[in-house]
């Protein structure tokens, strides 16, 4: 039934904002834990906080613009080579369109059928073998440049929480501590929204995503320590 | 043709290490340019840049098992409903079947026998509806953990070479200069092969790789001034 469809594909608005919420959140978050075990000044981790917020934003949203290109550019070569292969190999496209209906578990006199009826048309023909046998859906031109905005985006808000703890206390080790309470709940609230809108369980997938974040911070804070 | 299938789905591993190695390869690289802008001393790079790829590597590897964990209850799930639904209604069930046969363009009467033999076999039914209504292809059940270390290995390999140069160096400018030439070398290198193994053109596919590594390692090198 339609209302059941995934809603992990049925919003790519939110599937992008939960790429970049979820890493803004936990690795500039994990990276200042990690400094502020080290470092004496909670300048350093500032910036060092907005290095990576621009370096991983920058990175993660021209990833998902790049992707998005990716998708449509395959989509279309591939649209292209079925409707030559249908010219080419008329008789090997129409038996993998068969092996399709077979695969179903159609009868061979239903197979048959089908087959004459979908080949007499060649759109409906390359367009089944695109989704049928490559499972390949036509992807929405803007797709691209709205993901790589909104993943963007996503990371920045995400990674200026916990840094925004740096900006009110004096020393890391302070910092670190306010920064350590403000993203366990952000990353709890965040776990229970992004487990509702995609069919999770939300207490459950508040508590996953809040456990990546301290498991990240916690092993940064104390792995920097022993490295120093 | 099954040559033809999307090398990008065909191989979870290819695809987790791309995943790993780009944000790996670029964030850590963008952080350390970011910092080499502002600081006095290679060792706050060297520091914030373990904690970056600490706190990356377990956020994306975590963030993988979790991904892969989420999809398999996912499919179980729905697969559930799906028996559920062929015993709660049966005639709904039987009527979105035929719309999938209709939407491939096929005539009524096929669409009608098509209907009757497959939903004979309850088991053929809902594999039928889990892979042509919902677009679910059951998952590996290893796959979480093997996405988790092969993800989290890339990010740290990827990780380590922008690094290195500051290691090998005594200050933040030349060691800032030696990490953008060895890592955009490994970029290219990097980009070529992920494009030839994911069906894109190899060259292009090197310079994109390349440009989102240098556009951020630019950015936080120079936002990172105008903040200090």
């Amino acid at each position: 039934m339609s209302h059941r469809e995934s809603p992990l594909k049925s919003s790519d608005f939110i599937s992008d904002i939960v790429i970049g919420m979820s890493d803004g959140l936990t690795v500039p978050f994990a990276l200042a834990a990690g400094l502020s075990s080290a470092v004496q000044s909670n300048g350093i981790i500032i910036t060092a906080g907005i290095a990576e917020i621009i370096a991983g934003s920058i990175a993660m949203g021209l990833g998902g613009y790049l992707a998005g290109r990716t998708e449509l550019d395959h989509y279309q070569s591939e649209m292209k080579r079925e409707y030559q292969e249908t010219i080419d190999f008329p008789d090997t496209e129409k038996k993998e369109v068969k092996e399709i209906f077979q695969e179903m578990g159609l009868s061979e006199s239903v197979q048959n059928n089908a087959v004459e009826e979908l080949c007499k048309d060649t759109d409906k023909w390359v367009k089944f073998m695109m989704k049928y046998e490559l499972g390949l859906e036509e992807p929405d031109k803007n797709k691209a440049r709205k993901s790589a905005f909104n993943i963007g985006m996503s990371y920045i808000v995400g990674g200026a929480i916990p840094m925004l703890a740096y900006v009110f206390t004096s020393a890391p080790q302070t910092g670190f501590k306010l920064s350590f309470i403000v993203t366990v709940i952000c990353l709890l609230v965040f776990g229970y929204f992004k487990s509702k809108l995609t069919g999770q369980r939300p207490l459950i997938g508040a508590l996953k995503v809040m456990a990546i974040g301290v498991i990240a911070a916690m092993s940064a804070y104390l792995l920097v320590k022993l490295f120093n």
